[in-house]
């Protein structure tokens, strides 16, 4: 057979030249290459697998604003008492299902790191794991919506406990077939010992629920606390952990904790490329979700446009004008924020976990922006109602991009590890980036504090942030230069030693030009 | 200020050292490396911009089969008629959409096949290019809805020429910074030529649009050819070219044809990389669909549970028992397509632009699944309508099944250029590859045939199916192995020729322990 292969590969030998020389069979050629050197022909990259997940979990963590997104208010009632009773229920499910599906993310993304390759069995598991995953934020809104009722409980935990057995078998899948398995386990001279370790890991929540659905029968209360354990606990331990190491001081490498939670590999923190994945997927379904209801919703009926407007479809279109320029406007503001965040990862190089959990709530708040932007278009024009939207919409943006700012300003502590040089301190695009990440902040605040004082334009005032800010964006560099200039020639006359600082932005080849021209 | 960055570079030398040895900075120095070799520190690598355009698309396109499948069927009226009535409008609407959207996403891929690095400006453009994008299928369905009226025509146009404008300016700013241009352009001797040529290409569309809106006002059918010739024409010369080719057989390359449409690159196919990404957003969009609704109306009222069903949440869970297996159903077929899709495009080497239409008409397909299946759970057992619901649903798995299979066939008759030699003919996986493809649209034609001859057990036969197929694919390996040796077994006893071409499948390597084991 083998002979049998290499007569073949001669044969063709002409193609495979061919072949080579093309661009798009690099990514071809690094899926195949590993198996034809195995001899394992049915290995393959689980780059597009990977892909997959994290588009479908993406779509899933965001998929609970919709309830949110879809409740109608009444215009004579008052916006505060319906934004009251919506944040007791929906707003709560919708957070904590996307901190549940994160959770449950980052349990797939330590095991795919393991797991460095598939084969149409890993494939297969993969899809029954997705496929639970996907009905988690069901299950958690009817346990929500019956805090009372055991069955909520149970299809919780059920759903978790059969999570935790399919990615059991993947691992032992896995340490039966090495060749799939990362090359640091592949070569370390103790498999079994990693084994052991990760199926600990993974199995340690399925335990814990099974745990609450007991007691679920005989002390309704202990199995929520046994849940807010499971799904919390790895956030909290590595803030608190993250905490201690910087009032300490010393960057204490505690591996045996880390090995404790979720981190099968010490030394390797969430992967870089799937984060990225992820974040795409949220802010690429959050981007689409009003005008997946516009083109639901607002084509009017024929009949309707003849019997009430005489025929006359643009005075029919009229009626929808807030929705359109709702939609227009989130689409900006989450495209942007998407446009800031590919800005900081370009330059960052390892996402440690605490970066991931700014991250992921930056995305929670993102996940909010349509329906408060919604919001903002659906009142009459001066009313209370109308200022409280347009309040409520800044203050998400606010924290959308605050988050944002944090994650660049944790990494900025560990700059070494995380960041390239240029946004380090006193790197060429620091000061630029920072702009980049305190735009929407600043304009935020700006126009909450001005909503505050002008109360009666509040509208007008976030219409003509809407519209400014990306042209902000693109002339940002320039904004920058002209401030930079400005601080210089004010200090210079005092401290000329800030000069120092500064001249790192002066360089003549940063493409500003392009951008003015 | 390039002295201050080599001092910084030495500085920084350790750090630099140990960020080059870890795994995942790969991307990032892919990212980030072309741009410190030619100074121009806002260049980055496009990948992550176009893999979140591709993921906007991919929702895009699918969203005109929200109002289909919203629709709801009252149970005492023929099915057979609100298909029809369906039929007429909404999945003509959704079909049409579909493609329109598709041809869309070809031109950015055309596109981004020229500018292969993108800065912060054409990142923003391409922002602005998305959010006229997402708008096309809500101004098409208000064309379609209102076809009498100018309006519909006239925004659809706008939205047209507008986002070919921004693909304008996108070209010129590429050429007005080569950096950004793909290699083969920036080496050219004459890149004026391409810069026009592609120019040409790209305002083809928008002036025939100009034209579209200016014949609506005169004479409106017109208006709608040229409509049809602009979204239809590239996909119609290409099949009639290819079948023109296939007739006389010679590979005549007609590059100066090539030319004349889309193809800015002769040589160069769709990129790879972007079909999977966006038949990935496809495939993940169409799996969630039913779970974003159950999401957000299976949810019971705690009060209605309390006087409808005396408090019991299980009982008023059982109403909705059929939209569950809908859902669980229409995922794991279209989870198991997807898989299919992964296997095939894991040896194609190039996507033709044949391949490329069939991929697409297979996800037009997909993007049905979901309706079908909850069509076929919504109806009173052995009702007529039950029956004609599961076969509308086979009849959508065969067609979605063999267009993938098509994009295999097409590929084999080029082999050499668009095919790994694991599944040319006679390559080890050529057999495997074949049930593969070929499963689901056997299993679907006898789906549909078994209900034809037991129509009163047509939805149990659908179930069984359902629960069947994975397990064939889990099995399939060993499947192939069993059919194969029988049909050796059989056809050896008379033609012990055959025997040379079945061989090649007796690889003792193949993993098929793996499976069994």
């Amino acid at each position: 057979m083998e002979e049998n292969d290499e007569s073949e590969i001669i044969e063709h030998h002409d193609d495979e030249e061919m072949e080579k020389r093309r661009n798009h069979a690099h990514s071809f050629l690094e899926s195949v290459t590993s198996s034809e050197k195995d001899g394992h022909s049915s290995t393959q990259s689980s780059h597009r697998l990977l892909a997959y997940s994290d588009a479908l979990i993406a779509i899933i963590a965001t998929v609970m604003i919709l309830p949110v997104a879809h409740t109608k208010f009444q215009n004579n009632e008052e916006l505060k008492e319906s934004i009251q009773s919506l944040l007791t229920t929906k707003v709560s499910v919708y957070l904590m299902t996307f901190l549940i599906v994160t959770v449950a993310w980052a349990a797939h993304v330590r095991l795919f790191q393991v797991i460095s390759h598939t084969d149409d069995t890993l494939a297969l598991l993969n899809l029954a794991c997705m496929m639970l995953i996907t009905f988690l934020p069901y299950t958690f809104s009817l346990m929500a919506t019956f805090p009372d009722n055991v069955v909520g409980m149970v299809f919780f935990c059920a759903c978790v406990i059969v999570i935790g057995l399919i990615q059991s078998s993947i691992v032992l899948y896995g340490f039966r077939h090495p060749f799939l398995l990362n090359d640091h386990i592949q070569m370390s001279e103790n498999p079994a010992y990693y084994k052991q370790h990760i199926l600990k890991v993974i199995m340690k929540v399925p335990i814990m629920c099974i745990f609450a659905i007991i007691f679920s029968f005989i002390f309704f209360q202990l199995s929520y606390v046994i849940l807010a354990i499971v799904i919390f606990l790895p956030y909290i331990s590595q803030s608190l952990k993250w905490i201690r190491n910087k009032a300490i001081g010393g960057q204490v490498e505690d591996d045996a904790d880390h090995v404790l939670f979720y981190t099968y590999h010490p030394s390797e923190p969430l992967s870089k490329e799937r984060v990225e994945a992820f974040t795409d997927g949220v802010y690429a379904i959050v981007a689409t979700l009003l005008i997946l209801d516009i083109c639901e919703d607002n084509v009017p009926n024929p009949s309707v446009v003849n019997k009430e407007f005489n025929g006359s479809l643009i005075a029919a279109l009229q009626d929808y004008g807030p929705e359109y320029l709702a939609y227009f406007g989130s689409f900006a503001t989450v495209g942007l924020l998407w446009f800031v965040h590919h800005s900081l990862f370009l330059y960052v190089t390892k996402a440690t976990r605490l970066m991931g959990l700014f991250n992921t709530f930056s995305l929670a708040f993102v996940g909010g922006l349509p329906l408060a932007y919604q919001l903002t278009n659906e009142f009459p024009r001066g009313s209370r109602n109308e200022l409280e939207a347009v309040q409520i919409s800044c203050v998400i943006i606010f924290f959308a991009g605050l988050f944002q700012l944090a994650i660049w300003i944790v990494a900025l502590f560990n700059e070494r590890e995380t960041l390239h040089p240029y946004v380090r301190y006193g790197g060429q695009e620091h000061t630029f980036m920072l702009a980049k990440l305190s735009l929407y902040p600043c304009v935020a605040l700006g126009t909450f504090l001005l909503t505050c004082v002008l109360s009666q334009f509040s509208a007008p005032i976030f219409h003509i942030m809407e519209i400014g800010v990306p042209f902000a964006f693109l002339l940002l560099r320039l904004l920058v230069r002209v401030a930079l200039t400005l601080l210089k020639w004010l200090f210079g006359l005092v401290r000329p030693d800030v000069d120092r600082i500064l001249v790192v932005e002066d360089d003549p080849q940063l493409p500003i030009n392009d951008i003015v021209a």
